[in-house]
Parts: C-alpha cells; sequence; structure tokens
C-alpha cells in the first residue's frame, strides 16, 4: 500500500542529506532500508548520525551513490550561540580527520564549489576565504610552526576570477599540476527540511555528483573524476519553494481528519499521476525560487567560519587558533 | 459565507502590495471593495494598477492607510530582457513625476530603507548607490547642464555608516537639515504571489508604514512623521515561506473536488480556529524564512538599477542616460 | 640664520602630526619652543610622545590649534606582528580613556571621516564597522554584560549611504539627536615621514581641523562646530609626493659636502624664491599623488582592527574581547 | 662622458614601459639607439608610440625583451572626460587587433595578473570582472549574435578565489585545457612618470616578463612558458616612491646652476659608488612605497572599464557595446 508519503518521493522533493532521504524511505516503509545502514552518534550535545549505503540496491533506494555520509546537527546554531559554534566546529574537525585519515605531510586541495555572487549558493567560496592556506609559504613560516603545518591549498572555480571555463575544467587543470592527496569540496546544498537550513553539515566520502548542490551542479567531483579521494563537504542553505509547499499539503492531509478525501485521492494516483496534479497545481510555486533566511548573508558567513575552522583543525590538527591568528593571516 | 479565501486573510497571509491586498478582498466578496477604487491602465505591455484607498473604511477593509498606490508590473522581467527593463523604467518615472508634481527646482530626498547586508533586504541602499545625487555639486557641473538639475541628496541610514542611532532619528536629523520638499522612501517588499519577486513597484503616496517591508520597519516614514510629503517606492524581492504553504494548501483545496471535505472543515471554523489549526500544522514552516530566487544578489541589482534609473529620469527630466554617465559618474 | 629646513617649512611640506611639525620647528631652532611642551613616555616597548601647545604663540609656530596631541609609535608595526599590534591597541585604549575622562554611562559618538572607496582614506569608514557599538541594544544584551556597557554609536558620513549631504551637516544633524557627551572623529593623516604610515596614531583634543586628512577635509569637527568635547584620532596613511621630492633634496644637500653649492643656494633665498624655485622644479611631482604601501587595502584593514579594539577597549573597559565575539557580534 | 641621467639607469628607476627605457636612453646618449626603433602615431588626439627592440643589442640596452612595445598615451584623461576614455578604448582596440591578427574563430584566454585585495595592483582582475566572456555560452545566446561572438574566456589567478597554488601554474594548468590561440595577460604596471599613472597603456607581443608589475611578478607568462603567442596589455598604475626622490634630485642638479658641485659629484662616481650614494641618503624612501593618486580605487575602476571595453571591441567587432549590454550581461 501506498501512504502519501510517497508523493514527495515520487515528485521528487529533492534533499542533498543522505539521511533526509533515509529518514523518508524509512517513514514510508516503516522499516530499515535494506543495503543502508544509519547510526546515530550523539557527541558534546550535538546529533551525528552516518548513513552508510553499502551496496547498489541501498544506492537505488537513496538515490545516492554508494558511501559513507556523516550528517552533523546543530539546530539550536539558530540562536547564534558562539560556544555552540565552536563545539560544532569541533565536532566537524574530528570527523573529518577520520574519514580522510591522512598522513600528517599529505597534501589537501581545498574546492569551494558555488556562485560567489548568489549569496545562498556561495558558502564554498567563502569557505577558501578563510581556509589555512600554507602549500607556498612552507619556507617563509617562522620555524616553530613548520613541522606542524600540512601543505594546503585552495581554489574556488566559480568566483569571478575564473570565467568561461567550466568548473570541471579548471578543478582537473589544478589536480593534475598540484597532485594532492585528498580534495575536500565544499558545497550549498539543498535540504528538505527548513530546521537544517544553517545548522548542518554532511561529510560524504562519494565526493560531489551531478544534480546536487543549491546551484545544481552539473560536474562531478569525485575520486573517478579527478583521480584522487575526495570528501564533499555540504551545508543546506536552502530548501526549495516546492518542498516547501508539497511538505504544507502533506501534512495538512496526513494529521487532518477532515483531509482524508484528499489522502485517499492522492493514494489512488500513480506516481506519475500524482506528480500531474501537484506540478499543475502548484506550478506557479515551482521554479528556480528557493527558501532561506532573511539573513542569509549573516548565515552563510557564520558557517563558512564554522566550516574554515573545522578544515583548518582538521588538517593543520598541531597549530592552535591563536597561531593562527598571530602568525598566519 | 466564508470561502477558503479568508483563511489568507485571517491568517494574515502579509502582503505590502495594495493591488494583492484588493485582488483578495475581492475574490473572497466577489465585488468591488466600498471605499476602495482599482483602476487599470495597460501601457506599453506594462501593467499599470491604480488602487485608491478613498476612506477608513476601504483602509480597515485593506489593512492600509488612505491614499493612492500605483502598481507596474513587468512578469516577463525574469527573462532579464534589456530592453523591458528600460520600458518598465521608464513607465516608473512617468508615474513617479506623475505622483510627486515638483517645481523644477524642488529638492528631492531618496532615503534607502533596509539592511545592505542582507541581499533580499537590500534594494534601498543599493538605489542610493545608483540615482543622480546633484544637490552638493550644483557649481561643479558643465554649465550646459546646470539649469536642467534638481537639487537631489540621498541617504541610506542601514548602511554600515550608521549604527547604534535609530534609523528614524538619523531620516529626521537629515531631514530637518536638508529640508527637501520631497522625500522617496525605497525600500524592499515582501508580496502573496512569487510571480512579482523581482517583477513588480509600487509607488504609494502615503509613505512607508510600521510593519512593512522585507524588514519588518518599525519605524514610519510619511508625512505625520517627518514633516514633508512621502512617496514610498517598493520592490517585492521575498515571500514569506508561511505564505507558500498556505498558497499550496488553498490552491489544492480549490481545485481537487477530493479535496471538498478539507474545504468544507476549513470553512466551518471561524478565523481564530483556522489560525489554530493552520498555524499547528504549518508551524515549523513559518518564521523568518523567506522565498526568493536563488540569484537573488543579481535580481536585486537588476531592479536597483531600473530604480535609480527611474529616479533620474524623473527627477532631472532634461538630462539623458549618455549625459550621466559621460558628465556626473 | 636660515637653514634648508626652512625649505620644508616654507614650502609647507604638510603634516597632520603635530609631533612631526615640533621636530621640524625644532630642528630648524635647535631649541625648545616657546608655548609648546613636549615630552616622551616610552611605554611597552611603544613611544608615546605629548605635545601641549600651549597658548596661540605655540599655535601659530606649530601651525595647529592650541590643545593636547598625543602620538603614538610603533614602528616595527610594518613586520606585522599580532603581539605588538595587540601591545599598540592596549597603549592607544589607554591613552584615549584617560584624555576622554568620561564617567562610565556618558555616550560616546563615533564618527568615521573619509571616503569609503579611496583606500588610503579609507580607515574612518573601516573602524566604524568593527566598533562596539551599544546605544541602540542595551536592552537586548545578556543581563551579565548590561552594568558594563556605556552606550556607543557610530556613524560614517562618507559611506555610499549619505550623498549630496555635506559631512558636516549629517554630523551636525546626528550630534543634535544622539546628544552625546564625547565625539570620537576617526581620519586617515599625511604625515611627513614614511616611517609613520600605518604605524602611528595620533590623538588630539582638539578634534578635526580644516585642510587636515588624505581627503584634506573643509569642515571642522571640534568642540566649537559640534557642542560637544572632540577627540581627534588619526593614523597617517599617506605621504603627500611632494613631500617625499623635498625631502630627498633636504637631506642630499644636508648629507653631501658636493651639494653646498646648493645647500647656500637655497638658503639664500628668502622662503617665497625657495617656494618659486622647488615648486618650478617639482610642479610635475606635485598634485594630488600621495606615496602609501603597494598593500595599503591590508594595512587600512589592519590599522582600522587596531583603532577599533583600542576604542571597545578604552569605552568598554569591562567587556573583554571574548565577550565581544560570543554575545556581540 | 657620463651624464647625470646615468644615475637613474644604473641606480635601477624601474620603468615597465619600453617608451620611457627609450626616452632615457636617448636623453643620455643624444641619439638614436642601436637595435631599437621608435616611431609616433598621433591618433584621434591620442599618442600611439611603437617602439620595437629589433635584436639582444637593442634588448640589453634596454633592458626589455626584443618585440614590439606600443604605448598609448591620453595625458588629459585625468580630466575624467567620458568621451576622451571613449576615444581611447578604441584605439586600444585597434591596435589590440592588429597586435593579435587573430581569424575570427580563435580563441582568446584573458589573464587578469595582480592582486584583487590591493587596489593599485588590482587592474587584472578588474579587467577580468568586465570582459565579455563567451567561451562557455555559444549556444546560449540569440542567433543573431552567434556568428559574430569569438570564443573568449578569463581568469584573474591572484582573486581570492585561488590560493596557495602559484600563478604560473594555474595558467598553464588552464592554457593546457583550453587550449587558447593568444593569451592576452593584463597587469599593473610601475612607470618613471606620474603623468602617465592611470593615462597610458602599453601592448607588448613579449608577454609578461619577470620582475615587471607593480606586485614585481616573478612569473613568466609569455610564448616559451605557455606555449602560445602572448600579448602582455599593462597600465601604470604607480611610480616608485624611490622614483619620485631621484627624479627630484635629477631635475633640481640639473636645472639649477647652483647644484653644479652636486652633479659633478655625482658624475664623477662610478655606478656602484652613485647606488650606494643615493640608497645611504634615500634609503628611507624606498621600499615598497608607492606613489599613486590618492582616488586610486576610482581610478583603478575607470581604467579597468576603459582596458576591458577595448578587449570586447578587439575581439568581438562585430558586437555593439549596446548589444553587450541588452543580450550578455
Amino acid at each position: 500500500m501506498t501512504t502519501v508519503e510517497d508523493i514527495f518521493r515520487e515528485c521528487d522533493v529533492y534533499t542533498d542529506l543522505a539521511l533526509e532521504a533515509s529518514e523518508r524511505v524509512r517513514a514510508r516503509t516503516g522499516r530499515e532500508i535494506p543495503g543502508v545502514s544509519v547510526q546515530e552518534f550523539p557527541r558534546d550535545g550535538i546529533k551525528v548520525t552516518r548513513v552508510i549505503i553499502e551496496d547498489e540496491d541501498g544506492a537505488a533506494i537513496m538515490g545516492k551513490a554508494p558511501g559513507t555520509y556523516v550528517t552533523i546537527e546543530a539546530p539550536e546554531l539558530r540562536s547564534r550561540s558562539r560556544e555552540l559554534a565552536e563545539r560544532l566546529s569541533g565536532v566537524i574537525a574530528q570527523e573529518l580527520a577520520q574519514m580522510a585519515r591522512l598522513p600528517p605531510d599529505a597534501t589537501v586541495l581545498v574546492v569551494g564549489l558555488g556562485n560567489w555572487r548568489a549569496t545562498p549558493d556561495a558558502l564554498g567560496p567563502r569557505v577558501v576565504e578563510q581556509v589555512l592556506v600554507t602549500r607556498h609559504l612552507r619556507e617563509m613560516v617562522p620555524p616553530e610552526l613548520k613541522g606542524r603545518m600540512r601543505p594546503l591549498c585552495a581554489i574556488a572555480p566559480g568566483v569571478l576570477g575564473v570565467t568561461g571555463i567550466e568548473t570541471g575544467e579548471v578543478i582537473r587543470g589544478v589536480v593534475e599540476r598540484v597532485k594532492p592527496d585528498l580534495v575536500v569540496a565544499v558545497d550549498s546544498l539543498a535540504a528538505r527540511s527548513l530546521d537544517r537550513i544553517m545548522t548542518t553539515v554532511q561529510l560524504a566520502d562519494t565526493g560531489i555528483q551531478p544534480g546536487s548542490g543549491v546551484g545544481n551542479r552539473r560536474l562531478s567531483v569525485d575520486r573517478q573524476s579527478v583521480g584522487v579521494p575526495v570528501i564533499g563537504l555540504g551545508c543546506p542553505t536552502v530548501v526549495y519553494a516546492l518542498t516547501i509547499a508539497m511538505e504544507a499539503i502533506g501534512r495538512l492531509s496526513q494529521q487532518l481528519p477532515q483531509a482524508a478525501g484528499l489522502r485517499q485521492y492522492l493514494q489512488g494516483l500513480d506516481a506519475r499521476g500524482k506528480e500531474d496534479v501537484l506540478a499543475g497545481v502548484l506550478r506557479p510555486l515551482t521554479g528556480e525560487m528557493v527558501v532561506t533566511p532573511k539573513e542569509v548573508d549573516t548565515d552563510v558567513e557564520e558557517m563558512a567560519r564554522i566550516v574554515a575552522g573545522a578544515i583548518n583543525a582538521a588538517f593543520h590538527p598541531g597549530i592552535t587558533e591563536a597561531e593562527v591568528a598571530r602568525y598566519l593571516r
């Protein structure tokens, strides 16, 4: 039997978060997903969930590539607690270091995806601005820091500085020259739940897949396309307007007994039919419109600081924040 | 008899546009609104609507102050046609000049409301950047321009340059010193319809009222508060997320026969009851979240160019765009 | 007898620093300046000099208004030592608090003079961005901070947000409304010595006088013009190109015996004659050209951080940097 | 016999302009330079000079690589005449097209050298922002434009988007992928004469050589290093402070009979001796200090507009400015 939740899956209420994809499949079927394991690790008041898509069956159900997805959530971050922001940054750093498993002198290339001039899509470039780039200055740093610095470089191919050249071309060109041991690709994501906007980070050892991100990237940045391991590090900055509209209908038809007729009607349609009905009704609500906080500029800036801090802590573990500020700015 | 449209009014699906308020009241009652006249003047492929709220009765029904509201719509603007942008700018200029009815040497103060660093709220400051400010340079300009330039000055009190001082205090302080004959207050608005985001401009001879704007301004900028006539010039840059959710439910329950039960149930509730039901169901969708185009930065920039061009043409009618570029940048 | 040093004074090798003016007069005359006292207070490796112009005689010789000028110099700052920057900020804070002598709840208005879009003249607006503005949020702050926060507000009238209105008008309009107990006017200065660019701060209880600053302000911001005490806080960001040219000639003719002919010739001219000779020779080197570091953007940013930190420490002494970051950003 | 002009050459009063190098050599020797031809072509009130360094002898004397250097000067530009700016842009376009001699569908890569965040060094990145980039959108443009657009792409490797990776590596990586037929490398230059700051453009078919530019680039961008022809397009934005100091001394000792002793002394020294004397005297005036207009931000912006307009006109000759604005922004 189909439930109204199908509507969302089949109408492609898109989410970049594996955690949200698993939540929806489990809500629909009421049981575990074959080929997918989900484990929660509450840590320091922050919710860490590890979703492992073990095989192609799980991948097909989830609509995501096989691999490990770690979601780190701090819903209270909206209250702008500085202390929570630092704690979140620390947890991201731990999970990132664990997923990367790099020897101390391996080279890291941070790729900030997204459009510098479209604020909801600007997380990647903003992070690149703040990571501690060291590859070029190894001989210039004070001797007491030298042993503790890993070579790290960064590129944000969607910044105004690179235009008319496909992002993928630029990344591959730079990877070929720099030959990093790991790429960390930072991106703005689309989620399904408003609660996760600007409060959640996902790490994925599958890199970045086509169709993901706020910008609906057409490129893949993964081991296969660039030739070295890639960790995708994303934060939801928007929910699609269509998602909100469908959520509203879903909630209402599930919670109000008086909406039983609507619920039954929607359940009686096949996937294609539902899509047609809802798209017909909601068409003016679709398009490129996104839901985001009014203070999107400030929120993206704050999340960029958290993520850049985590990258710095994960890859330059011997250097304190104070040293970063003192020697290297 | 109440229709489902009541839900929206009573649940306060907010709009800053008098046109949208009148559309909704008329949809509900099926007839003209007492104390309110609405006239359309299609012009040059652009839809101009004049809503006049004639008395306090009309004001109460509409939830807007008595006065004249001119809405200028170019829904095709989303296609980024440069030619349409110029046409729209021209129509705004005509309507603005007509509403202002100023002698040629009267002084104009443009006030750009909004937060420079919150892109969806940044229209006002961006317009201030681009208006042709002349009050300070009357003796510096080439003699051939002099007779054709009206004194115009501008302030954007939400720009970083002024902090810790209430916007209203700054505006009143400057008005007292400059003693303009007219204030034009430019603001980012919230609409009900996504189609009007970044495609529509409203002129109002009532100025800016508390509670309006993306930033939910707490100040009034009108004849009473600043002592000179004020024209409010706004453009919708967002729709509240709650509006989208309610719109989705409204559309569905009106268009699907299968949603009759829902429709009847909602109609059977009184206003308070409906508000409780819908707020209960949709609570997670509310808050400070707004719907806006992904390319909000570019769209605000483009609309700022259109509005600034219109202000320049309305108040410096003898100066061509080419002269602006040539002599005065 | 006249020495070659006269050239500089009489040819108006301009400096905004009272310390440099006194150095030059003393170099010329070889003795103390009547009506002017100069005291040095080395502190924490930083050179603090207090120049007091006691009467109108001293003022005429010095070309500065009577009052107290405190110069704080950290020539090693060019090496970008973070630790020195913090120490300098602390010394500025102490001197500023001492010059201000304000009761704990007196209101301060920080005025950032200068042009936001001309980097060498942008110190004032950049400082305004970073001072801890509290006047508007006294009821919003955590109770544990409340008793420790003084009302402070800030304005940068040369930022894009205010155009077509004279800076002086805006300042007076805001002072009338805000009624501060003290104005601190921050400005970019012109010095005579390159060593002082971006390494030195001058505090003056005489405020800002016409003709000073990189922008060659035409306004005065002092007790007389705004009605409350004004502290001028300036940092040299440029040396005029003409100054460099004259310095070069001065050094050469003093240090090389072979330049004795030149030295004697210059000494034999009266002031007017010297001015004509040197202006004739160096004319192509004059104009609006300034000498500044290539990295002027970074240097202005760094000095803005130092000065804003000093203002925060001087006027909110009970609040730590960590608290500023945690609660108030 | 040596003249005082030697001082400047031997003390390395640096200029990036071949024209200035030739002026100085000719002033010194009083005759034509072997292996170097200099021709002037006044055009439209703008001075165009073609300096051809024909062989290695000429190159050694001039301190520049063999090749063709076209200097285009509009000293009146400082008056901010819009009309002159357009005329200058047109002349640059003609000279650039003539030096490039490209078939209509050949691909051009514009490389904007320099540091985006150091205003005097930011010309390259600012030009990249404004060139009409077409390589990626050939299928998206209106059919009526298609035949008239050449594939053009652009990169500004010193923009924040690329860090920790050497500029040369990035350029070579991109050239290998894009395989352009021509690279145009835009850079901020250092001149000797203040009159040429922000008023002059140099085109060189030798590309960019190490040691040139405001940033004192360590990289070469020329046919040999990147594998395709490179045109260097530079504009002086600064004069080194040391140059001004030496110019001042040079002028004085040449023009004043009373400076004969100084002149003779300087002439009697060998190059090394002169360098020691002058460096000793002028040391405090050297360093990384540059002379630039106070309004460096505005001037760089204006020159970027002129240069980008010239690049657009040279490489997309069939597309009018109006079309650029209408279709392609």
